[in-house]
């Protein structure tokens, strides 16, 4: 709304505020579903009776808020819901989306023995020179590019690894080639923006919003085996944790 | 590098990554220590020997992966470190920052009672038309905005509420006035923006990333009796967890 110089109230235009809340409850309501395809800017901005830059603002805000997501050259898309990852269950990423009805896979991007590096000597407390497998990998829900994840061994623990198929699950390779299972686990979570390998992997813009989880993790012996370094888009996952009395 | 057209190989202007990682190291190691403000961008641009364009993508860089951060008309800041927030163990917000050195307030920006949105009524288990206390409050570190919160408490388990402090921690209140204390809990963190209310209570522009942490708390009795609605710069916490075997 909008005083004119008569001191009349007239109807303005809508601000991208009131643009994006008319979307967002679309898309609560079910009228937008997942995965479907917004109309073109072009045709939002006339069904607002707005600018392209208001409309432009308004899809920002809901792209911000990891309601829709563009892809190049074909449009906005409605998110997908978010995966809610519960990092005190002991279940692998397979298990765990299929067990929300969807579909994972897995890549493997790389892999390779190396150095490691002062970080990883860090997060494995391991001496200067200490050799760790580097295993590089993206996954996918419903066909969707959503985290991807470096993975690194402590090398002595795994001998052997690079000839073994490193697509399945690591949970299961660990259990069924070593003997080894997960103990006690460590998280970190924090916001943060994708650099360019994993912007790359994951095909969206450099310095993109996304979620950085490094998990350390000890096996039944209370050893510390290995180190994930994860990034998901910032609109595919949701965090959950239940805490008992 | 660049390939001239004599086919000699020259040096060029850095890119925008290679003075991120420059400045990233710098931070790292100390040498730009926390809250220290950065030369000018023009002074920036001249060090790097490279354009103002460049530079500033290079800053934004640094500022989605929350390592700087921007004051209005005065510059751009060396963030301080994050904040570790455990959301396993059982604090409050001011024995949580104490307990890390640094120095924590509270402001109360509204407490009201009102009736409970369709959304509140879901996160608490509510009927409709129920009456909901909402206190709205904002917290800093060392005097920096970091989390806006608005807590949303059963109004039936907290008669006379808005007489008492509610500066002060919750928890507390909570045992002294109303001999509740906290059990099961349970949470939701999800990567998002800020929507304008948010942002105008920290300060920062509207759709600036932020972590969203949704707390639903139980009482001792296993009781739902409120829920906190948490938006945090995303530059100013990292969520730790330790999961015993």
């Amino acid at each position: 709304m909008h005083q004119s110089e008569t001191g009349l109230v007239q109807r303005s235009a809508p601000g991208a505020g009131a643009i994006r809340q008319a979307l967002q409850e679309q898309i609560a309501h079910g009228l937008l579903p997942a995965m479907e395809r917004l109309p073109s800017e072009r045709q939002l901005s006339e069904l607002f009776a707005t600018t392209r830059i208001t409309l432009r603002e308004a899809l920002l805000q809901l792209e911000a808020l990891g309601l829709i997501y563009r892809e190049e050259r074909r449009g906005w898309f409605v998110a997908p819901p978010r995966l809610a990852y519960n990092p005190l269950a002991r279940t692998h990423f397979h298990a765990m989306v299929e067990a929300q009805g969807r579909v994972p896979a897995t890549e493997v991007v790389a892999a390779r023995q190396m150095l490691a590096s002062a970080e990883i000597c860090r997060l494995l407390e391991l001496p200067a020179l200490s050799s760790v497998y580097q295993i590089r990998r993206v996954r996918r829900v419903d066909g969707r590019l959503v985290l991807y994840v470096e993975h690194y061994l402590n090398a002595a623990y795994f001998p052997g690894l690079l000839e073994h198929d490193l697509q399945r699950s690591l949970t299961e390779l660990y259990r069924d080639r070593y003997d080894i299972r997960y103990g006690e686990v460590r998280f970190e979570i924090l916001p943060t923006a994708l650099l360019p390998e994993a912007a790359q992997a994951l095909r969206v813009a450099q310095g993109s919003p996304a979620l950085h989880i490094t998990r350390i993790n000890h096996d039944q012996q209370g050893r510390l085996i290995d180190c994930d370094l994860e990034f998901w888009r910032h609109d595919a996952i949701q965090v959950r944790v239940e805490v008992p009395d």
